[in-house]
C-alpha cells in the first residue's frame, strides 16, 4: 500500500489488556492490507489551566486531525475528582452518538438467536449532566437535562443509521408516562423526525416494556433509540444477549466524521500481559470504524475471518470456551483473512 | 369459617379481565377456605376539594380500616391531568416497598431455568418526583429527588426481608458512578444498614452491570435493593426470564402494615369478558398476600396446587400454551386445592 493512501487513525491502546488486545487488532489489519496508519496516543486525563481535567494536548491533537479513534479499555485513575475517561473524551470531542450493533455469533451460544439489533444512545446529556444538589440535609435532587437540539439530533441519526443500514424500523425508548416533560420533549423530536422518513417504521415503547420484551424475544428489535442513561441499561443488556461485553463492538459518533470505536469491557488487570485476552470486542468495533471510514471491503473480510474462527471452535481463547492464547487466537484470524484474498 | 376470624381484605377488580381474574381468586380462595373477607371497591379517581385527584372515599376508608388490599389490573383514565392510577395508590397509602419475587415456574418453559431472586424497588421518590421544568424554550429538566429516609427505609425493608425469607444476599442496585450525590446517598444508605444485618451477604452492583449479567445468568442474584426508576426496568425485565407479568405476582408494602397485592399486567381488554384471560398474577400476588397476613398454610395450598395445574399442563389457558377457558382453569386449581386438605 503506498504511503500516500493510508488513513490515518489515532490508536489509544488503554490499560490492562489494552495493549495486548490492540496489537492484536494492528496485526490482523496488517494481514488484512488495511490502509490504516496508527498513530498511537494515552489520553490518560492531565489537570490543564485552571485545574480542570482534560486529555492531554498531543492526543487532542491526533484526534483533530485524524478524526478517528480506535480505542482499548482505560480504567478511571482514582486521584480524587478524576472524571471518568470514558466521558470524558465523549465530552471533550462531543460524541453525541453511542451506536451498539447487537448481533449474535453463530457457533457461540447464548441462550438466544437471531438476535439483529442495535442500540442508538444520546451520549451527552441527559441523567448523566453531572448537576446535582443537596437541598437540605438528607435530601438531594440530580438533574436530568433533556434539550430539543441533542433530541433532534440523536433521533435524526438513528434514522439516518437505519436507512443507510437497511434497516426497517426504529423504536424510541422512553419513560414519557412518568417524565412527562423531559422524555415527552425527547419523545416530541423522535415522533418528528420519523416524519422525514417515511421509509423506516417508528414505534415508541416505554423502557421497562422494551427490557421485558427484550429478553422474551429480542428479535423483534432493529434499531432502538433513546436517552442516555436508557442506552447505558439497554446497551449492556443486548450485549448479555449475545456473549457479553467480550464480543459487542461499539461506536461513538460526533459531527463531522468524528468518532471513537471501543471495546467496552474493563482491563481485565487479572490477566493483563498473560496473552489469554480476547481481541474481539475490539476487532470488531475497529471493523465498525473500517465501515464509517468507507472501508467496506477491509471491514467485511475482517468480519468474516473473526465470525468464521469463532464458528470453526479450533482456536478459541479461554472466555470465548477454548484454550488458546489471544495471540494463537489472533494468528489464525490472520490466516483467514490472508485467505479471503 | 366462623364470621369472627375472618379478615377483610380489600378487593379492587379492576378494570377490563379484572372482574374475571379477580372472581377466579375467589373461587379458590373460597375452595381452599382461607379465612378472607373481601370488600370490594372501585378505586378510579375522583376530583376532590380543590381540584386534587384522589380515590373515592369509601375505598380510602375500607384500606384505612383493613389495611390489606387486592387489585387488578386498572386503566388510567384518558382525562387531562388524570394521574396513573398505580402511582394515586402507592402515593395515597404511602407503600414505599414494591416486591417481586420472580421465580421460575417448573413445566413454564423459558429459555431461563431456576430464576429465583426478588427485586424490592423504592416505590415513592427518585425520578418518580413528579418535578420537571422548562429552563429556557427547549431545554428541560427533571429533577430525581433522593432522600436519606427513603433511602434507609428501603434498605431496611430489603434486608428484613431477606432475613425473614431464609435469603442470602442484598445486591443494592445504582448508578452512584454517575449519579454521585443522589445514588451515592442511596447507597450509603444501604451500606450503613448492611452493617446492621451481618448474617445477610451485602455486594453493590451498577445497573447496567446487573442488567448484563441478568441476561447471562440470573441465578447469581437472590435480592436486589435499589432506587424507583431502576426497579421499574429490573422488575419488568426479571418478570420477563420467568415467563412474563402473566405470572409475575408483586405486592406494594407500606408501614404498619398496610400493603396491595396487585398483577401488573394490564387490562387486556381485547379478551375482556370473554373467560380466556389467566388469573395466574393476580392468584400469585394473593397468595403473597396470605403470607404477609400470616396465613402461610393456606397460601402454600394455593400456591402449590398453581404450580401443579401448571406443571400438568393438561387444563392452561391460552397464553400458557394451552386451550382452556379462565374458568376451566380456575376449576383446575380448586380441584387441586380440595385434593390439598
Ligand atoms: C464507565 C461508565 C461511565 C459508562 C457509563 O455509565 O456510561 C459505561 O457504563 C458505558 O456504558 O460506557
Ligand atoms: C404504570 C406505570 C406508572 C408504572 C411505573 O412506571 O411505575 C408501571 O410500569 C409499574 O411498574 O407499576
Amino acid at each position: 500500500i503506498s504511503q500516500q493512501n493510508l488513513q490515518t487513525v489515532t490508536l489509544i491502546p488503554g490499560d490492562g489488556i489494552g495493549p495486548e488486545i490492540s496489537s492484536a487488532v494492528m496485526k490482523i489489519f496488517e494481514a488484512a492490507k488495511a490502509p490504516i496508519q496508527w498513530e498511537e496516543r494515552n489520553v490518560t486525563a492531565i489537570k490543564g489551566p485552571g485545574g480542570r481535567w482534560m486529555i492531554p494536548p498531543d492526543a487532542k491533537e491526533s484526534m483533530d486531525k485524524s478524526k478517528i479513534g480506535l480505542k482499548g479499555p482505560l480504567k478511571t485513575p482514582i486521584a480524587a475528582g478524576h472524571p471518568s475517561m470514558n466521558l470524558l473524551l465523549r465530552k471533550t470531542f462531543d460524541l453525541y452518538a453511542n451506536v451498539r450493533p447487537c448481533v449474535s455469533i453463530e457457533g457461540y451460544k447464548t441462550p438466544y438467536t437471531d438476535v439483529n439489533l442495535v442500540t442508538i444512545r444520546e451520549n451527552t446529556e441527559g441523567e448523566y449532566s453531572g448537576i446535582e444538589h443537596v437541598i437540605v440535609d438528607g435530601v438531594v435532587q440530580s438533574i436530568k437535562l433533556i434539550t430539543e437540539n441533542a433530541s433532534r439530533r440523536i433521533a435524526e441519526y438513528a434514522f439516518e443509521y437505519a436507512r443507510n443500514n437497511q434497516r426497517a424500523s426504529v423504536t424510541a425508548v422512553h419513560k414519557a408516562n412518568i417524565m412527562r416533560m423531559s422524555d415527552g420533549l425527547f419523545l416530541r423530536k423522535c415522533r418528528e423526525v420519523a416524519e422525514n422518513f417515511k421509509d423506516i417504521k417508528f414505534t415508541e415503547m416505554y423502557l421497562d416494556t422494551v427490557c421485558l420484551n427484550m429478553v422474551q424475544d429480542p428479535t423483534q428489535f432493529d434499531v432502538l433509540v433513546m436517552p442516555n442513561l436508557y442506552g447505558d441499561i439497554l446497551s449492556d443488556l443486548c450485549a448479555g444477549l449475545i456473549g457479553g461485553l467480550g464480543v459487542t463492538p461499539s461506536g461513538n459518533i460526533g459531527a463531522n466524521g468524528v468518532a471513537i470505536f471501543e471495546s467496552v469491557h474493563g482491563t481485565a488487570p487479572d490477566i493483563a500481559g498473560l496473552d489469554l485476552a480476547n481481541p474481539t470486542a475490539l476487532l470488531l468495533s475497529a471493523v465498525m470504524m473500517l465501515r464509517h471510514m468507507g472501508l467496506h471491503g477491509y471491514g467485511k473480510k475482517i468480519e468474516t475471518a473473526c465470525f468464521d474462527t469463532i464458528r470453526d471452535k479450533k482456536v478459541l481463547t479461554k472466555d470465548l470456551g477454548g484454550n488458546s492464547k489471544c495471540s494463537e487466537f489472533t494468528a489464525e484470524i490472520c490466516r483467514r483473512v490472508q485467505d479471503l484474498d
